[in-house]
């Protein structure tokens, strides 16, 4: 199979986290977390969060997500969250499931929310019928590749600590945010405000192995119970544990992702004057949404695995990865114009 | 850190998985587990249990009984099993949550239950107030390392199928319970009239990884989104598949969970004739129970790590797994003689 | 206090069934529904809707609504409704919780839905990371008071039944529906396709009770355990029959529900032509939406309670009921007319 | 037909309760509770329970149960109860699925449970591959219709607050329970240390409608979400509120079950002696458990509705309640006698 373009999760493993998984493999060590790896780990996340931090290695991002929810919210509690939102579109209602509690979407072009399409949802407050706003979940950087800056996130944080909400980070791609607006975590979530964190790495390297990131110790009380009863407390926990040292280990998560974004920006910048294509979002990480030619989906789907996002403009998505080289864009590149 | 008799998953990965798991690294595959890894994966599972057969890979082992259970019970229908389950007693109480079913228990001595002791809760079915008891789930070989025969499970399937009821295996350990009996899964499982099997392999040399296997493919309809939903589908789904595939190679399932349970045999046989150890339990599989002076316990643990298992009698549990050497048992012997 | 405009659910119990309870206050009878009363009841709503008809009487009708839906859905099924709907908007996110489905919501003004709104969510159909649209919930008469045509309600019914959904009716106000439609039971929902209703009856001169009724027997079977599990069986159900009994004697039903809708439509007549009141909905049952001064709102709630429907357009919902009088609506209107 | 001896909510309603329903008739009224009928029943409950009370009615005994629980508890934590609590045994699984704690019972022979009983669970604190010990639910009078005195309630209480538990307490028959330990429901429940009450009035005289009483309205905050999200919020309120009103006047309720554990009295003073038949409980308020001759039941339950209890021992449950006559007790004893 060549490379694909349909998303960074069909991206091998980093070598260097295959090798401190080969590394950790050396003998008997207790499951369930208290292994030598995950305290480790714990410092680490320590390092880049701050020193509050509580983290919790979980089994994928959809755990990471709603096992974070549910442990701050009550099942009467709404969680706000736009119409984009992977928890609310491509988690078979896990959150609903699980939580038990209403979401409330906002639309949104880019993925984002804006505090004004909040305020409504305060209405209810107080009203037994319905559902309490408690939470805001947010994606950064967004579904659509789109960036929330460290202002408006703090606009969010301000408004949901106002009004007795907690602000959730869905951070399936929180590195290639980062690495995007050239801010530390401690910067774009610890100071921000944000409650807590779903931090994705499995699209930027890792095998599998997600964490929820608590930057308030306060909130973390009990989550131990949620993972576990949420299914997602892996019993050779080692293995995930060293995915995140190499992970941490000389900035390896920030310069995958800074290599994804790039790739992502040379694709735009190749395919930017072709008259036929008509870039539909600016592009700011290592998503690419484009509107091309109906005719030519199926035969570049045929070269190239990659998603129609939007069947009605004929909008697809073409994400790069921290393993997509420029010849790979280059060849792409041609292959395109080949169908054109 | 030193040999672990705590339990099986203390154990590293055996090499040929580690080995598949690298040599699946090598390009971009699609996730979710359209790859042709698990597409072989499921292969191996049909060839192992019978054309028939369906299977899932899910995250962890708690992942895998409860997704499966919830898929076949509505949350009205009772789960009958026994004291000693771990989906009773160590599952952090996930089935009721995600389930949402009643669990009935029955008391074990060995962890086994007996088609007598459910009979009672016929006297349920048909009366509105109470849960409709809905399905068997029995852990082979249970947790207390005892062994199903053929013919018992045949029972319990039968009585489950009179009475219009599931019989589920927790099949944490069912590699040391096939090769403990000497039967193939077929023979075990589907011959004996299994509706789903939680397929546990974590303790028996893989890294993560269990499987959801369904004898009957009209019982496995719609469970992809039990899966999803119930946040147990991992992205990079064939580097578990990758482990599967080395996994039933060359039969390295049975000679894993042969030798792990001839371990166990040989540790019985040394401790057996020493007076102040006592076997609490017939050793089939690869767990050895003994009541042990509680004076040696804490010295004892502080060289090897294990677990009290009944504090009132001083029984201790101490495993072997498929990695653990006769060089391993004897120093463990040396260290317990040296104690006393 | 004086005539209440705010629901229907202020106004008191039809003295025909008050009456019907205290006679059925005689002597002991069996609870839970193995009593006289209960099994005439069964009869009379098979001779509303149609002998294949199962009725399962619930305390109320979020109850009636959450009961029904779950029963007949899977947790990764999802509900498609109105973003206007009760169940989604009135109901504190029960069938979230409950069901445990995700509700997707299409924009409406007049709280209807149309099947081309539906179309959409069939792209979910097959994608294990989408909820799977499984069921259909619209309200008749819905909550701004308009009503579905029987031909409406087919087209819903058959686009649900192509694509292996439910139609759902939340009728808290079916006999407004129906007396409007000039239809029968049988004729609007038996006849039309759909699956199950929720019966309301509280609001049309009932003191409590609700009923779920299934219009195919096979749709029915385990619901008396989903009924128990949701803590909607009454134990003195008598009670509750007793009034459902009086509700279909000389077509009760029908009576107060024509009656409350003429006051509706009383009340529109008479401020129809008031230049400073805009009616915002047509007046097809018992409800009448309407633009006022802002500055009349407050004194006139303090005069006769009713609510703001629409605060950013001073829009306001008046009801009335079955014992809402022509002096009522005079001195109402009298009111309003003192106060512009 | 004639007098009931299966249970106490085979009863009618009590006349001076039913007047008060009929009397509540009047007029309109806000719904859901914020009518001056309800205001009324928050200050009686006050007089009864003492200042702090907060307290919610809702549709059934069930409901109260689960409602309560389920907004005390995380679904992680468990409620310790007893093997015959009504909770575990007679709800169809509610507690499960609404609040997904699991369900730890201990073994009782007359449905008390004991502080020794509840020590071990304390092994769980911690650990987080168990639920946690979160609640402790008793039922006053138990199911066997015996009695907690005020110490060892208090006892409990302690117990549970040491350990941070909750105690609740299942009062279906509260109000029995009260009038034969001579106390006041303050003494009873407040005093003693207890959290949160379901208290339960349908069985002593009331149509419809319990009570969750909290005796700290620190815990009671946010309930009103539980109750509706619950189902268990009643539009026209003011009919349950009415029914209390009358409860509490002039003591009815005492007056009630006072009578009500008479006749129990009674009819186990009348049958004690007769050689065939033996008492298997005491009779402390208005429950009979008795072992008779097999061949009796079934002529015996053709006159007079009745349960088997214990089919392997031929006990049979008699209840009396607030309607029961002496001349009821009479002919009763007579039909057995003449069937012996």
């Amino acid at each position: 199979m060549q490379r694909s373009f349909a998303s960074d999760n069909n991206a091998p493993v980093h070598p260097a986290v295959m090798q401190a998984i080969a590394e950790a493999n050396s003998e008997d060590y207790v499951s369930y977390g208290a292994d030598p790896y995950t305290e480790q780990v714990k410092e680490l996340f320590r390092d880049q969060f701050g020193p509050g931090t509580e983290v919790f290695l979980v089994c994928n991002g959809t755990g990471a997500n709603v096992s974070a929810i549910s442990h701050l919210l009550r099942p009467w509690q709404a969680i706000l969250t736009a119409g984009t939102a992977h928890i609310h579109h491509d988690e078979c209602g896990a959150a609903e499931k699980f939580a038990g509690s209403k979401l409330h979407t906002v639309p949104s072009e880019d993925g984002k929310i804006r505090v004004k399409q909040l305020e409504p949802f305060l209405h209810s407050v107080g009203f037994e019928h319905h559902s309490q706003p408690g939470l805001i979940s947010i994606t950064q950087c967004t579904e659509l590749g789109m960036l929330y800056s460290a202002e408006e996130m703090e606009a969010l944080a301000r408004f949901a600590q106002e009004n007795n909400m907690y602000l959730h980070v869905d951070g399936a791609r929180i590195a290639n945010a980062a690495a995007a607006l050239g801010l530390s975590f401690q910067e774009l979530i610890t100071n921000t405000g944000v409650d807590v964190l779903s931090f994705g790495a499995t699209k930027n390297g890792l095998m599998m192995g997600e964490a929820v990131v608590f930057l308030n110790p306060e909130l973390a009380k009990g989550f131990e119970y949620v993972r576990k009863q949420s299914m997602q407390l892996a019993s050779k926990m080692r293995y995930m544990s060293a995915q995140f040292i190499a992970y941490f280990k000389d900035d390896l998560w920030l310069k995958n992702a800074t290599h994804a974004n790039q790739m992502a920006a040379l694709l735009a910048d190749k395919i930017r004057h072709i008259p036929q294509i008509k870039l539909t979002m600016p592009v700011h990480t290592n998503a690419v949404f484009a509107s091309i030619p109906s005719e030519m989906i199926k035969p570049l789907q045929e070269k190239y695995y990659f998603y129609v996002w939007n069947q009605s403009i004929n909008e697809v998505r073409w994400m790069t990865h921290f393993q997509t080289t420029e010849q790979d864009i280059e060849d792409f590149v041609e292959a395109i114009k080949e169908l054109l």
